[in-house]
């Protein structure tokens, strides 16, 4: 076991699945996971709400010793990072840049689609990051909000008949557009992959996966692929709020069992100027 | 104009759905409308943390100097009446006792749906005003939670195929049941309306409208009946969050545009023992 602690954070339980990717290539790592379930969801916020959310939950991982911070929430990675950055104090891996430069280098046709919470697609973060790596001229990128996605993964009703009618509906304007790539630009679409491939056949970019390749080369560490069972993993969990299903759903983004939670309170109050 | 003011507070937008029948029923009264919506929604969170962040809403109201205090959120009803009722300082009425009474005399077979939010049907709040005002062996009682439908109704997807899919699924063990009255137990609901009453063909209550009456009893107030346009009456909007489709929501729920919205603060510490 590594002494290395990093802190990863989300609007609620959405950021497990990034932490999942996080255990299978770093499972040596100790982590901490925040989830601001209390406020739970960001999606339809404005920016101004949810960079102040975002710096109350990089100092509490501040000062709970991580080295690093990982921003595993598409929305707050979309509209606050330079907030995040500035209170972090330790380097800071978002969600945006990684997955921007896989599906450049993964699209053949350079037509890539972006699906996303209201807040990341209006924010355009994405869009930016791709035609910075990617260039103006190279690619078309087509982005498109889902705000309902997020509700039907946390409801667990992942290949329900309304659940393709909704991603189907959702989707025509990037199929229409004939994209060969799409990023899942909130963490809850992991859950949705197969309807999502069902229905897009396109290449899915799973942004969790690709940070936490970016967090490995950005800490120097070797990935051990299956290694050590996930479970096993060092991890403690912090949460705003324990509504009633929180494991329940926790389960469903990692795949085994949690263990303890603790209440985690982000009323300190986040310093103005820092180092 | 009277110069009666009451407060109408809601974890969001859904409570406009109350404001519109009290508007309706009551439109020479001023009103002081408060959604919360930097931390929306409250329906799957814990009762502690409904309780903390009703208290704050109520306190606002408070300071604001309002007569009446309408707790236009089911959710909040449920889960933390009690606690509105000890910081408002003036009468309150909740959306549970109205809409339990109404639909123990609108039904025939006595055979009574609630839907609702996860936090309002595991309150159980519902389900014993209803025993209470109509006897445990003359009532069938059968709850379930919606939360997909908060969602659908936001999305403005009110009759969309896959809304058609859910609410079916959702109504499939109340219609076993044979229920012939259904509780909207949810602010966003009544905008599903046709949609449900499409599906599940019985009388269906809205808390809203029977809240509107019960504070008309309370201030010995006559209604008006359609004796002016709704968007002629007097209303403070607050909000804690501005997201961008605020309006666009807002026009939905109340049928008209609404004005000036200002940005509240809840971060005002309640006292702990109030007069």
């Amino acid at each position: 076991m590594s002494s290395i602690r990093i802190g990863v954070f989300d609007s609620g339980v959405g950021g497990l699945s990034v932490l999942r990717h996080m255990i299978a290539q770093l499972p040596m790592v100790q982590y901490v996971y925040l989830g601001d379930t209390a406020r739970v969801p960001y999606g339809n916020k404005s920016a101004a709400t949810i960079a102040h959310y975002a710096a109350q939950s990089a100092w509490f991982l501040r000062n709970n010793g991580v080295d690093m911070i990982v921003v595993a929430c598409n929305t707050v990675s979309s509209a606050a990072l330079d907030v995040v950055e500035s209170v972090a104090g330790v380097p800071v891996v978002g969600m945006i840049e990684p997955a921007a430069r896989a599906a450049i280098e993964l699209s053949v046709t350079k037509r890539i689609g972006v699906i996303g919470t209201r807040a990341t697609i209006e924010s355009q973060a994405y869009e930016l990051a791709l035609y910075t790596h990617g260039g103006t001229g190279n690619l078309t990128v087509v982005q498109h909000a889902c705000p309902l996605l997020v509700a039907l993964a946390e409801e667990g009703w992942l290949a329900h008949p309304a659940t393709y009618a909704i991603v189907e509906e959702y989707l025509q304007p990037l199929l229409q557009a004939q994209i060969d790539t799409l990023i899942l630009g909130c963490t809850h679409f992991p859950l949705l992959a197969d309807t999502i491939e069902h229905i897009a056949p396109v290449t899915l970019v799973d942004p969790g996966y690709w940070a936490a390749r970016q967090v490995q080369r950005v800490l120097g560490l070797q990935a051990r692929d299956g290694a050590m069972q996930p479970h096993a993993a060092h991890v403690e969990y912090y949460v705003t709020d324990i509504p009633s299903n929180f494991a329940a759903v926790a389960r469903q983004f990692l795949g085994f069992d949690i263990g303890k939670v603790q209440r985690a309170s982000l009323d300190a109050v986040v310093p103005s100027s820092l180092p």
